[in-house]
């Protein structure tokens, strides 16, 4: 069970009772994600009650965690007056995040309301290309000049700290807003208080473009372990952070991703249960027609073998075995490649090493596998002939899927195609095919039909 | 081309013209984790000079950052006294991490290097379970008094700063080192001198234990946003902390973890070229045999058809199809589910949200697919009996494998086992049998065989 479950009788008795004093008290106290689980469990009209005893900045803390779908919900239910304040208060990034999944009639209408500034830098966050260092980063940091001394710094971080995304990283920049170094707060810290900026600033700072892709940004904040990283325009003015607690969800945002792609499926940003059944559908309907599609192929290979396969007909009862050996050999083969592209451990300039690698295995695993199959087959059809048969096609299935497997994404990250579109389905049913004409001529000419 | 790449054939220089001071000032500037991408770069000669040129403390930071196997490797070439010198130096949780990988009789050479406290606190740690809350914290963090002044509390963080993992996150403890709280160096910072650190400090602390699984402790730091958290033992004290970017690398292990395990696997831990060619196979054998013996239900129920199947010799071409069909409808929905379920967003007790909706998605895919499928046969085999068959034959087994994909899950975490084992290629198998099934009843039915 989870804590929040325990937690929910007693908000309520304190609402049914109006002990209002009570309820804020409980809601100041705990962590912003906690009070959206604890309203979650509410009913609307106490929900509304307890979404009043939050102060402002917390009322926008937690607001920003809902999923954009609820936030849509919820503003409906507010008055104007408090939308706007919800807006104003939201960290930029949050505020992006929210405007970008609303359709535009109501982020126009949602826009007038925020003072022009406010309003022209919502529109520039939101033009970024979706999935961008723009689109993710937050515009509240903290500037430094140079010729700054420490002492200087640590009254201007006291002063502008407070509602600043992190004041951790300190960034440096000149009159024209180029960056020119970083300092962290452990620095300025341990540095002494007459000390130059300058003196103990870092100079080469790693930073990303605005268009950089999201998946990059994390990269290097993993690399370098980052608290938070700067983003620069095309003029190499600094625009605003990235900070690591939203690199967390970007790293699980891409391996979700990665993990629908190699399932088949175009529903890369869709939580579960946010997509209606109909765009669930839609969404994974393409794939699956693409592949039914394929294996028509096989059909009409099989066609083929129509005179092999009725002069023994116990030669079907292997099909199953035959292309599920290779699929699945293929898929673990793929998966691992995969996997390793996308931590970045493989690069395409180690195909030969992979390649090599593979066809170790798959001599390995073929010899294996050939080898069970030819026992279960001989045992099963009690004729040694028929049992060579299936033995040595799982054998050359496997081996040929383990190479195919391997060497696809490569060849997908050649042509510049993400190599996790290679998904198990697509591999599996390219193996199909390869695995009926393998084993229909290994039969022709063993049982010389 | 990665950048370290231009810069490996200025270094060569520097060290082919014993540029000592030169080869020195770069490698001071540079992040310990680029020294790590050039020092590869470098032959094993010129790779010991550069070595060489980096001060004790970057030395470890380094070192920490090759994989174990090549620390391994790397540790072999130093001698005795440079060793210890690193295995001081590292922190603590780095070198839990090399220890936890080397051969026990390395292990208790290496312990014996370390002075009886350090070889203590090493043996503790290495003493956690794997992939454990204590296996991954480290023990430098800043403690304070809860009695102390916010000026105090500063000049302590001075002074103890230097060396610890993070300084952004205080805790405070008490004579027993029970943790009483826990305070940011943004609140000290924005906190008047003469306040006491009892004043500003967060007394509902969130904490894990030492055996808490790192799977927990990445939620709770993705949850709330932290930049590390307190590890505590079993009666309360404090014993460690685990920050922010050691768990951005557990969030990635994790999601590889499900990744091989949904490729039917059993190599969690291991990189892609970390393990020799025979690990690698005998870690990918055991799957790949458990599904060909299963795979042998499908052949032993085709042989039970075998008086339908060579009647109608063209029912044949169409099992491809019809277990693709279930297989691939099946891995995905099983996807979606998985992956759902290891981002925390379903919940078990949501399994009837779950079992509706994929109920009505497999009706609107099987009605598509088995439609399409009906086409195809129709034109195929220019024979309409046979078309229908076929149709409502992929149509059921789309249904049953949307609905056995998403629910599989389900059950196994019902019964504590991992949802991720539901691999792809074991849904597959099981689909292609049931696939098998429907097919030839639906066919002795409709074509009255």
């Amino acid at each position: 069970m989870k804590w929040y479950k325990i937690f929910t009788p007693e908000l309520k008795e304190l609402i049914d009772t109006k002990n209002l004093k009570g309820l804020r008290l409980i809601l100041g106290e705990l962590h912003p994600a906690d009070v959206v689980d604890v309203i979650k469990e509410l009913e609307p009209t106490e929900r509304t009650i307890a979404f009043r005893m939050l102060d402002k900045e917390k009322f926008a803390e937690v607001f920003s965690l809902f999923d954009p779908e609820e936030e849509e919900e919820l503003l409906r239910q507010f008055t104007e007056h408090k939308v706007k304040e919800i807006l104003l208060e939201m960290s930029p990034d949050d505020r992006t995040h929210l405007l970008d999944e609303l359709p535009a009639s109501v982020v126009n209408k949602l826009l007038k309301l925020l003072p022009p500034e406010e309003r022209e830098e919502a529109n520039i966050l939101l033009n970024y290309p979706s999935e961008s260092a723009g689109k993710v980063m937050t515009t509240e940091y903290v500037t430094l000049k140079t010729e700054m001394l420490v002492s200087e710094a640590l009254e201007r971080i006291r002063k502008t700290g407070p509602d600043r995304e992190t004041i951790y990283t300190c960034y440096a920049i000149d009159e024209n807003r180029i960056l020119s170094g970083v300092v962290s707060l452990k620095d300025i810290i341990l540095a002494k208080p007459d000390q130059k900026i300058s003196q103990i600033m870092q100079e080469n700072v790693h930073k990303v473009k605005t268009t950089d892709d999201q998946e990059k940004v994390a990269k290097v904040i993993q690399k370098y372990d980052y608290i938070s990283l700067p983003v620069v325009d095309s003029e190499n003015r600094l625009v605003g952070i990235i900070t690591v607690d939203d690199i967390l969800d970007i790293v699980e945002e891409e391996a979700t991703e990665d993990f629908h792609k190699m399932a088949a499926m175009q529903l890369p940003e869709e939580k579960y249960f946010r997509s209606g059944v109909f765009k669930h559908v839609s969404g994974r309907v393409v794939w699956l027609f693409v592949l039914i599609l394929a294996s028509t192929i096989s059909g009409k290979i099989l066609q083929q073998y129509t005179v092999t396969l009725s002069s023994i007909i116990t030669l079907a009862y292997f099909i199953p075995m035959l292309t599920g050996a290779g699929g699945n050999t293929g898929s673990q083969s793929s998966t691992l490649v995969i996997r390793a592209m996308a931590t970045g451990e493989l690069m395409l300039s180690q195909w030969l090493k992979v390649l090599w690698r593979e066809i170790c295995a798959g001599f390995l695993l073929g010899l294996a596998l050939g080898g069970t199959a030819f026992i279960i087959a001989t045992v099963f059809l009690r004729d040694i002939k028929l049992g060579i048969t299936v033995g040595i096609s799982v054998a050359t299935v496997v081996l040929v899927g383990n190479i195919g497997g391997a060497t696809a994404p490569l060849i997908f990250r050649c042509f510049r195609i993400d190599p996790a579109m290679v998904s198990a389905p697509l591999i599996t049913t390219i193996l199909d095919v390869t695995g009926i004409i393998i084993y229909f001529e290994i039969a022709k000419r063993i049982l010389s039909i």
